[in-house]
C-alpha cells in the first residue's frame, strides 16, 4: 500500500494505492459519517455485495451505463434524488465507476449544496490513470464536455484488483492512455509494454500503473506541462465530430496520436505498439486537411510535437 | 470614480464604482475583445440603445424576467445558444441585470467551456450591495439554491445611476439588505437611513452605497465573518418554505431579521426603521416553533445574535 498527497493548486488530495482495498470491509472510511453511492448498472451488478457493506449507507444511486449518462438531464435527476433522500452537507458521496460516472458524480458533488465531500474509486484503467486524477469534471450539452468545473475529492482510491472485471476492450482503452504517457514523458513505458503484451496479471503491471499515475499527477499539478496530456486529442476530437461510429476514448486517442505524429519513423514505431493491443489506426478517408480544419475553428490553438519518444513539446499557433 | 481590488481567497477582482459609466460609451471595455450580453426582458427594454453600443457585440441573450429563470432548464438553453453562436473562450460575457440574472449568467460563465471571462453590471440595489459581490452563484432545482459554484468575474461595475429605473418596491428590497449591514456591522447606517427616508436622490446616497459595498466585501473576504451576512435568512428560508405568498428577497429578509432578533428593545427599533421603507414584519400565525423546526432539519446550525446595533456574533448549535 502507498498513500501520497496530490498537491493541486488550491487543494491537497489524498491518494491511496492498494491491492484489494475494496474487499477489506471499507476500513478506509470514517465510521462516524454517512455515505451514499453513485455507480452504474454494470458495476452495481458486479459489486452488489461489496457495496452493501459500506457503513452508514443511506442509498445507492445506480445510473444506466453509457456515455449518455454524462448529460444535464441525468445530472438534474440525481440532484432531485439527493434532495428527496435528504442528503446533507454532512454526508459523503462515494463515486464508484469509470470515466462517465467519475465526471457525472464529481459534478454533482462539487455543486450540490455548494459542494459536499466525496471519495473517488475509479473502476476502469482509463479512469485510474487519467480521469480520476484530473481536476476538472465535465458534462455534455449538445457537444461533448461543453461545461465543466474544478472539483476535488476527499480522497482517490486506486485498487488495481478492480481491473480484473474489465473487458479486454476496456483494458485496451486504458493502454492507449498509457501509451500516450510513454510518448510524451517516459519512453521506458513503451519498451515495457512492447516487449511482450501485458495484461493485469503481468508481473510488472502494478508498477506500471503506479508509474503512469505519477506521470499524470506531475502533469496535472504543473501548469506548464498540463496541456501535454492533450496529445492525440486535438485530432481525436475532430474524428469524433466527423465520424458516425461511436468510438471509445481509447480508440479515438490511438487514431488521434497516430495522425498528430508528424515523424514517419515514430509513427511506424507507435503503430506497432498500438497493434499489439488491437488499437486501430485506420482513419476513414475523409477529404479533409486537419491543420486547416483546426485553424478554421480556432483563432489560436496548441499542438503537441513529439521530438523523440518520451520527449514532447507544446507548439502555439495563432491565426 | 473609484477603483478597488477585491481580494478573494483565490482571485483578485476589480471593482469600479462610477456614476453614469454605462452612458459613457463602454469605454471600460477592452476594444480588442468580442462581447455577448445576458440580460432580462425588463432591462433589455430600458437599455436597448445603450446595450447596442457595446463594441464587437456578438449577440444579446434576453431571458424572461423573474425568479423562474434561475433554473437548470434556462441554464441549459443558454449553453445551447452559446454553442450555436460559436461563443469561444476568447469572448467575454457581459452580465447585465439583477440578482437572478447575476446568478444564472455567472453560473453559465463559470462552467461553459470550463469558464469564460465575464463582467458583472448589477442593475438592482440588492445586486449592487450583495449578490454581485458574493463569490457564489446559485441555481434552483426543486429547492431554491440547490446547486452552486464559486465564480469570479473579470470586473464588477457599480453604476448607481442605473438604480433610477428601479421601482419603489425594488428599491425597498435593497434597503432591507442595507439595514442588515447596519444591524450586523455599522449602526451609523441605521442612523443615516432612519433620520429621514432616503431615496436614490438623497445627498448622501452614493456614500451610503459605497459604505455598504465595503462592508459586504469585508464580510465576503473574511471567512470568520462571512456567515454574519446570513442574519435574517435562517428564518427567511423557513418562511419561504411555508408561505404560499411569493415574497421578494428583501421582504423575506425583513421578516426574518425581525423574528430572529431576540431582544425586545432592538426589535422595536428595527421595526420602526423597516416601517419607514414599507418593509412589513407581519408573520402569518403558523403554529410553529422556529428553533425546534430548524433543529429538526439540521444536525448543526448557526444563528446570528445581535448584541447591540452594529455588533453581531455567530452562535453555533449542535443537536
Amino acid at each position: 500500500m502507498s498513500e501520497i498527497s496530490i498537491n493541486y493548486l488550491t487543494k491537497n488530495v489524498k491518494l491511496i494505492f492498494e491491492k484489494d482495498i475494496i474487499n477489506a470491509e471499507w476500513r478506509f472510511l470514517d465510521r462516524s459519517r454517512h455515505y451514499f453511492v453513485i455507480t452504474d448498472t454494470n458495476i452495481a451488478n458486479l459489486y452488489e455485495d461489496i457495496l452493501s457493506l459500506i457503513p452508514n449507507l443511506k442509498s445507492i444511486l445506480v445510473i444506466k451505463a453509457g456515455e449518455k449518462a454524462k448529460s444535464i438531464h441525468v445530472y438534474k435527476k440525481i440532484i432531485k434524488s439527493l434532495i428527496k433522500f435528504k442528503i446533507s452537507k454532512d454526508d459523503t458521496l462515494i463515486v464508484f465507476g469509470g470515466g462517465v460516472i467519475n465526471d457525472l458524480a464529481s459534478f454533482v458533488a462539487s455543486t450540490y449544496l455548494g459542494g459536499i465531500d466525496y471519495v473517488l474509486i475509479p473502476t476502469t484503467l482509463v479512469a485510474q490513470v487519467s480521469a480520476a486524477l484530473s481536476e476538472r469534471c465535465y458534462l455534455d450539452i449538445d457537444v461533448k464536455n461543453a461545461i465543466s468545473v474544478i472539483s476535488h475529492p476527499l480522497a482517490i482510491i486506486i485498487d488495481p484488483t478492480i481491473l480484473k472485471t474489465l473487458s479486454q476492450s476496456e483494458f485496451e482503452d486504458g493502454i492507449a492512455e498509457i501509451i500516450k504517457y510513454g510518448m510524451i514523458k517516459d519512453k521506458t513505458i513503451l519498451q515495457e509494454i512492447s516487449d511482450h503484451k501485458i495484461t493485469i496479471n503481468t508481473i510488472n503491471f502494478y508498477y506500471l500503473l503506479e508509474k503512469c499515475i505519477n506521470i499524470k499527477i506531475a502533469l496535472e499539478t504543473n501548469p506548464k506541462d498540463k496541456n501535454l496530456a492533450n496529445f492525440g486529442l486535438l485530432y481525436g476530437k475532430i474524428i469524433r465530430q466527423l465520424s458516425t461510429n461511436e468510438l471509445s476514448y481509447g480508440r479515438l486517442l490511438a487514431i488521434g496520436m497516430y495522425y498528430e505524429l508528424q515523424n514517419e519513423e515514430l509513427r511506424f514505431e507507435l503503430k506497432s505498439i498500438l497493434k499489439l493491443y488491437n488499437l486501430d489506426t485506420y482513419l476513414p478517408k475523409w477529404n479533409i486537411n486537419y491543420q486547416k480544419y483546426i485553424a478554421k475553428q480556432n483563432t489560436s490553438y496548441e499542438t503537441i510535437e513529439i521530438k523523440s519518444m518520451g520527449n514532447a513539446e507544446l507548439v502555439f499557433h495563432q491565426n
